[in-house]
């Protein structure tokens, strides 16, 4: 998986466990995508004081995703979740319409949470 | 919920994030079930000393549930796949049986994740 994509996932996972700043910085260059010198412009510090919080940061969503494992688990969930969409997809035209209709809302709300 | 339940639940999302001492008096005496002055005993330590060690890190587990609702989400879940087996179910009239035979296992993969 794409490293930023993988970031982003873990952040959405454990950002509620970094501190205001960290989340700050995080966001504006993972979600926001502004540059290292933009980042730095704007808070009045070097580039390289960014790099390394941020460096810092995803270090520690890494951590906190090795020692739970919960995006992985996550990630697991969503692949079961697709096998069975697929199984239930096969089984559309023996399905009355609105049973299929009620199955695919809860498949996507589940994919929601 | 149940205390005792809620607890260990948050310990299966978050005990990673918990130091070595803190996992094993936990374990002792919520999956284990022993006694305060049990637990004590077996460390040479006051009853007390293992009640205000519970206390505290029943208390980090709560905080990180506040800071991350990750179980809480997991909850959510399971409601959905509740709600998507009851769904199922009611098909399964018009459902060869090794379809259904197919789904119920991806339905209890999913439970057990």
């Amino acid at each position: 998986m794409d490293k930023r994509l993988y970031v982003t996932i873990l952040y959405d996972f454990y950002g509620g466990l970094l501190t205001d700043k960290q989340k700050e910085i995080f966001e504006m260059y993972y979600l926001n995508d502004l540059s290292l010198s933009e980042i730095g412009a704007s808070g009045g510090v070097s580039r390289q004081a960014v790099s390394d919080l941020l460096r810092r940061t995803t270090k520690l969503l890494t951590d906190y995703e090795e020692r739970l494992g919960l995006a992985a688990r996550h990630t697991r969930l969503l692949d079961c979740i697709d096998k069975l969409a697929a199984q239930c997809n096969g089984l559309r035209e023996v399905m009355p319409a609105a049973a299929w209709h009620q199955i695919d809302e809860t498949l996507t709300e589940i994919r929601e949470l």
